[in-house]
């Protein structure tokens, strides 16, 4: 199994549809999304999904185009909350228009995204449906609460974990169990591959919160220290604020107060701090847990040793970002 | 068939749903919107339909109730894209909370619409979907045109109409045919209480656009006039501009050039140039036409002459409001 072989696979049928359309001011934007890049590893999932579960990838190709152009529509609303003017190197949709544009531009995409289930019969589409409706509202929560959580002191880890479920895990579990559906496998598999997902999520999201720090500038993709400069209350800061000193603790929380124009001393500052606590190694610790967990389902799988070697090696893959 | 009969039966379904959960910030608003009040005219249609076509209204109820929610859905948004501060005498929920919150209590507002439909088995389901997901989209692009007319000069006649039909129209049809749907009639006969909602709300459509400038006040709930302060080029301004002398459509291409604070001229002014053109009898035809057209549908479909009556009510209750 060659997780390129899914990615292009998805690419090209990606290219191969034609966004635009009349009123062309709100199908330009959607097209300019969808074609800015990104590794595209919630459609791959729903591609291997349905493989490893017996069907031919191609069939899964219009799920997969749902759970991509779904979270795109999250990418575009979430950037106008977020005031965030650059999305992988470009202007942003309501930079490059404005926020009316992307509201409704964002607004037709979630309706697309249900559309492309339109493509299965009556079973497989209200099965698909049902757990895309029920993903997508827990993505709404999940950000929600991480908007919530900026003007909390009361965060919790356990309600870190459960944010950053809601807000990225979810639909990582989901776009695999769709493949599963378009699949038809039984129950069991689904939900299996589901958990899968879900904890690999996890360990994805704490990876990204850990290299938001510790990563290197030239690979990570992002500015090293943002969630500092932000205030933000990853689990870096919540793991070090439970694990501190008091001193360490009234320092964190001191440079958590600031929003700085000049953080060439905050950032190295807290870095520090984390160090000093064992921060790398507790949460790459917690990065392993959830990877074991992942894998541990696997055994329970009832598919070939072969696809649980693959699915391992996706979650490898996927975890094997330079740090 | 009694419609205050169906209003009440919505109203209290409506009152019977608990729509608050955690994180309350992404859901109060989702109850205040959906409080706030309204004729509940769409819920209202679905509910006859299913009457109509032999089904116990009671089993349309959630079907009633994504229409209502994804009305409010876009009355949310549309209120951040107009920048409007008050609907229903109360303020909008980007007002009373912000853009974020409207944002996103909007997003989970649709997907909400779109879980209603699981109450029904997978067919019917397939259906109610299908037919919601192609509404939803018709109704981003009727108000994509709608912005898009804000700044061009050479919109028709035609393509005004094009733009109130999926703008408004096109969700009152749905709203009647997923009645149809629901209560599993033919095709023939789903399309046809399609038809006729469609030039009903034309009809209503264009109503509201006479009532905008020649409307009672007291009864109307929105400022007279407020078409023609805000320069909208509506079925009003579009006839007269066709009719007119070229004295009077520079006058009024005059008017629509400018934004003032004080209307007390510029209103009345521009209400005495459609009066002089012969307007107000003009559009009064053209609603009258629609309605027409509506009721002329009725007679193709098969059932009972009562039924044809009672929707032939409705459709003179809808456009009885006091002019």
């Amino acid at each position: 199994m060659d997780i390129l072989h899914y990615q292009k696979e998805f690419l090209q049928y990606l290219e191969s549809k034609e966004w635009v359309q009349e009123p062309k001011n709100l199908y330009e934007p959607i097209d300019y999304i969808l074609k800015l890049g990104g590794k595209r590893i919630r459609p791959i999932l729903t591609l291997m999904a349905a493989d490893i579960f017996g069907a031919d990838s191609k069939k899964a190709l219009p799920a997969a185009l749902a759970v991509e152009v779904f979270h795109n529509f999250t990418l575009v609303h979430d950037d106008i909350m977020d005031d965030a003017p650059i999305r992988r190197g470009k202007p942003t949709v309501h930079e490059k228009w404005d926020i009316s544009t992307g509201i409704l531009s964002g607004d037709a995409m979630l309706i697309l995204a249900y559309k492309y289930f339109e493509n299965y019969e009556p079973i497989v589409f209200q099965k698909l449906a049902k757990l895309f409706s029920k993903t997508a509202l827990e993505v709404c929560d999940g950000q929600q609460l991480d908007v919530d959580f900026e003007t909390r002191n009361d965060v919790t880890i356990d309600a870190y974990i459960n944010m950053i479920r809601l807000k990225t895990s979810v639909l990582v579990a989901a776009a695999l169990k769709m493949g599963a559906i378009v699949a038809e496998t039984d129950d069991e598999n689904a939900d299996l591959i589901y958990d899968f997902g879900l904890n690999l999520g996890l360990a994805f999201q704490l990876q990204d919160d850990y290299l938001d720090t510790f990563g290197n500038a030239e690979t990570f993709g992002k500015q090293i220290g943002g969630d500092i400069m932000e205030n933000k209350k990853t689990y870096l800061y919540l793991k070090c604020l439970e694990v501190a000193s008091e001193e360490h603790q009234q320092k964190l929380a001191f440079y958590y107060r600031q929003k700085l124009k000049d953080n060439s001393f905050k950032v190295p500052e807290v870095t520090r701090i984390f160090k000093m606590n064992d921060i790398p190694y507790l949460v790459t610790q917690e990065i392993e847990n959830y990877t074991q967990k992942a894998f541990d389902t696997l055994s329970k799988m009832s598919i070939s040793s072969d696809s649980k070697e693959n699915l391992k090696a996706f979650g490898l893959w996927l975890m094997k970002r330079d740090v």
